[in-house]
């Protein structure tokens, strides 16, 4: 498909300068999922200036006038999907492209049932240390191994210039919890205003800030239904609410006046991740009338955004058993009339601290092939400290093989021709490719080097797991030649 | 349950000695997942004393007469089950106890959709290094960790003698693969005899291994069925196989004498593993052909050992794309009667070597739930190289997650007891039970301890993931007092 097939005719400022050349031409990734940090500097500046000053400039709000803009056939090319297709997708809310017009460094990635399934990865500092520069490597290191979309949770030093720095830099969409830095800003949560909260969020996407987790659906009624659970309110944002609700004896801000989180949004094209708040923090809290109580609301507030023509995605767990995992799915897509869901893992256990993003990576395939469309990692040092950037590297590479599997059990186009790519390289010992076609090139042949490091071995039939003799795929050459001449006499052996 | 209420009458030498006191008292599991390495030393020699020399001494044989066995008794205790229920398992072939007269230091162990999800490590030497002591500390690590039974994989050196040790030291059921040894006897593997083959099978019958792989599945005629694979035939023991009966076009001896096979079996209470040599070994290659018409030929054989009361457990795949796990674990039951399935990950995707744990424990988890009953783990170096004792960690770790999160899945007795309590724990902040009920306490602990390592954050209401100001389970406490007191103020809210 062409990049310029689409029969967009640039009404309302979008689909105009799409002939300022191919950015992207030549760095269409041959296997879709391998995700790499662009060789090239790309700016969609020429696709967005025109947009900017109008009332409405959400992807949502072109797809809805029927225009195809650059950032649909951006999409529909990595996708290997139509554009018109994307457009339609986009439309009905099942699709979203989270594309602040502010943020021009941005390669649109489309997130949905119907594409490839994204995962995220947490960036951000902590209150104590504060280092654009190690922020900005972690942000790459993600990017590299495959990260689609990427949140800054920094909760400390110079947040605003932090995220100025990571936005400028970000190939991938760039989400954030408001809430963080107003809370930041006072003594206590409960010192926040609605209107700190409010000048935050547009502070932010003016920054260009593509998504943002807004914990809309936490209500003063939710609060007594997580009464009897082991584990409370888990989410960082959620327990913030409910406190600052819980304080004030009042109603979330962020519901009553969601008509002004909406204004935000349709003028920078901010995206709405709706947070689930009350997540199960535990496999005994899963399912229970708090989470689901709050995923209604969460599907009110879907149909309110869309009369907007504003771009949601919901929020899901957390922590599920694995036989849950799949209604979870489900579910959502039910009470949410189909908008994306944005899963945290689940995990699927909560006994192996230390080793979540593996727990979490299971819940995660099984939701990515009930049909969530973007998986947000878990690290191995989840409930027990900051990820660094080793623990970045494992959670990314986790996720990566769930999104992966799941589309490949969805039969997503292309995506298991990456395996089979990589089993015929195996099968014929060429190491090098095989290294080459791997999730983690350097960890694979780092692993293999380990016992047999020389040059040799490299075109060697065998490593070191079986050695030469007891090697399966050494020993399937006498089984070929028989097979190729011998299989008559097979026929009437037994 | 006592560990003496069985009505137990002692016929055939089974069921005896039961009053010679409770070794296993005391160590009764207060979480049925961790298994630990037993603190004292156990021998059943009492039970099995008097069964030695009898025509058949298999655990199905007794149940099928109607005797509960101490085996029986102490494989109820560990399940929190029933021991008639246990009996009338084994005699339906549902569930194994593979239990050797001539491993006396075996704790046993029950293995079947009705107990709890197994899992089990494979070691052993290679080639090159032959290390008694290095293979005695990787059975002890993999116990430690909660393997439930060991494969002795050893193909060099002194493999009688390390298995000797191996077998005397292990609580656990100690499995084998008896080609390679016949394959190590011998310059090219087409040498092997039938009748070398036998003997080495019964050598190691004699000396107390629990169960065998044997590829008693693996014909003639479905070599063909492999022509058009991407990776042809992946298992070591069914490439020997193939590679022998297409260099001799010759039937497989194993097929052909499997009634000798049986009858070394009966003698000892040797449990057949019916393995897979035609499992796919890439995602193109899942569920094809050659895969079911081995796993045909493995029901047939199923009940002709039944039909002389030999256990028997069902080897299954390898790599599978995630939405074909369930199908396969279903078509397994029904092929194969209802006899217990022991897979082999699967992997739900080729492109991670160097996180084949991960890639397999999620497969593992979908099979688990689905009915597996044996977890045949893999470790990261699969596909690139031997595994040293690190990968046996991980890989233990990354399986015993698959097999609790099947078991909750399963909902079976007291598996989700564990979750809830490490969660009310990690709830209350109290971080050494946190750590001390973790799968890997000492990672977990590890982990915490990188960024906060004074006593004091052992009862801080934080860690270093969000610090005190953003921790969600700390402002819950505002919650619960707003709970406790305000929630008629919260009803009128909205």
């Amino acid at each position: 498909m062409s990049c310029c097939e689409h029969d967009s005719n640039g009404h309302n400022g979008a689909g105009h300068h799409h002939d300022q050349g191919h950015p992207h031409r030549g760095e269409h990734e041959v296997f879709p999922i391998q995700s790499l940090w662009p060789k090239q500097k790309f700016s969609r500046e020429a696709w967005v200036a025109p947009r900017r000053g109008r009332e409405n400039v959400t992807q949502m709000h072109y797809a809805r006038k029927g225009i195809i803009t650059e950032e649909m056939v951006f999409v529909a090319e990595r996708e290997r999907l139509g554009a018109e297709f994307i457009r339609a997708e986009v439309a009905s809310g099942r699709m979203i492209i989270p594309a602040n017009i502010n943020h021009t460094s941005l390669r649109p990635t489309g997130i949905g049932i119907n594409a490839r399934c994204k995962i995220n990865a947490n960036i951000g500092n902590s209150a104590v240390t504060s280092n654009i520069e190690k922020e900005l490597e972690k942000l790459k290191r993600a990017v590299k191994f495959g990260a689609d979309t990427c949140m800054d949770l920094s909760t400390g030093g110079n947040i605003n210039e932090i995220r100025r720095a990571i936005v400028d830099a970000s190939p991938v969409p760039i989400g954030t919890v408001p809430i963080y830095q107003a809370v930041q800003k006072v003594k206590k949560p409960e010192d926040v205003t609605p209107d700190l909260l409010f000048e935050v969020i547009e502070y932010q996407a003016k920054q260009g800030v593509d998504y943002v987790t807004v914990h809309c659906g936490v209500l003063l009624q939710h609060l007594p239904l997580t009464a009897k659970r082991i584990t409370g309110i888990v989410s960082r944002g959620g327990s913030l609410h409910a406190a600052w609700m819980a304080v004030h004896h009042k109603q979330n801000p962020l519901y009553e006046q969601f008509d002004r989180l909406l204004d935000i949004c349709k003028r920078y094209d901010l995206t709405l991740s709706l947070g689930d708040g009350l997540r199960p923090g535990c496999l005994a809290d899963a399912n229970d009338e708090a989470q689901f109580a709050e995923l209604k609301t969460l599907g009110e507030l879907t149909l309110r955004a869309w009369e907007e023509d504003v771009q949601v995605m919901i929020e899901g767990p957390g922590h599920v058993p694995f036989h849950l995992v799949a209604y979870n799915v489900e579910r959502q897509i039910e009470e949410c009339h189909g908008a994306p869901f944005y899963v945290l893992g689940p995990l699927v256990t909560d006994v192996a601290p230390g080793y979540d993003h593996i727990t979490s990576a299971i819940g995660a395939t099984a939701a990515g092939t009930a049909g969530a469309a973007l998986l947000c990692y878990v690290t191995p040092k989840e409930h027990l400290g900051l990820p660094n950037e080793a623990d970045v590297h494992q959670g990314v590479i986790a996720y990566k093989i769930a999104a992966h599997a799941a589309d490949v059990a969805r039969n997503r186009p292309g995506a298991r021709d990456w395996d089979d790519e990589l089993s015929r390289a195996r099968y014929a010992f060429d190491w090098k490719k095989q290294f080459a076609l791997s999730m983690d090139p350097e960890t694979a042949q780092a692993m293999h080097d380990e016992t047999l490091p020389a040059e040799y071995f490299k075109s060697a039939e065998f490593c070191s797991m079986c050695g030469p003799k007891f090697c399966s795929m050494h020993l399937n050459r006498l089984v070929e030649e028989y097979n190729a001449g011998g299989s008559q006499v097979a026929a009437g052996a037994k």
